[in-house]
């Protein structure tokens, strides 16, 4: 079996960088059965995440991880859940906000693709 | 299907008050395939999580559910992703913690196990 931390490494480097530089790009991440939880809102399907994505409110984000964990999902498929925590920077706003992210990646034809993707931000106390 | 908000939210409501009351009940919800990933460290297996969980270095425990959101992690079973977000005080700590939990829960006769356990404190920016 692949390293399933390097894979969720990989991945997770390549979701962040694509989403703070080209949010449009993430798209061929998700699948028409895809599903997206926004902050609780539930969204299904490659093209209403894509249309959610890049339409939030704002112009320029940045994330940065700073906990990365993977775990197998299935004893059968090489599929994982990768459970991100991090902080974010939307515009020009100096105030961090933390974040917590879950996918679930499923492989497909060599690579993956995100049939899970729970995103949160997290207050303080 | 059944409403996986509120087997999410019965199997959190569970999980903590057990956790907060009498950790070792826990051991029940795992099987020996599951997985639980404690601050970056693998664990597997039924016994082996029950031992960690039992052993914490506390005394007192008292989590409070902030967000929690679920979906089907599945195409073809009832299983489902469980993404919690929120506080716990320890001991008698005046100041609470942020933390993130992932579950995976597989339907057992009637019932649910954790397969995927994914536990992370949320530290500030």
């Amino acid at each position: 079996m692949a390293d399933i931390n390097a894979i969720a490494k990989q991945f997770t480097d390549f979701y962040y960088s694509t989403f703070d530089a080209n949010r449009a790009g993430l798209q061929s991440l998700y699948r028409d059965h895809s599903m997206l939880s926004w902050e609780g809102t539930p969204i299904q399907g490659a093209n209403a995440i894509s249309e959610k994505l890049t339409t939030l409110p704002f112009e320029k984000v940045q994330h940065k991880v700073t906990t990365l964990d993977a775990q197998p999902s299935s004893p059968t498929v090489a599929s994982l859940i990768v459970s991100v925590t991090g902080l974010l920077v939307v515009d020009d706003s100096t105030n961090p906000l933390q974040f917590s992210q879950v996918f679930q990646l499923i492989p497909d034809g060599g690579s993956y693709y995100v049939f899970n993707d729970i995103f949160r931000l997290n207050y303080g106390a």
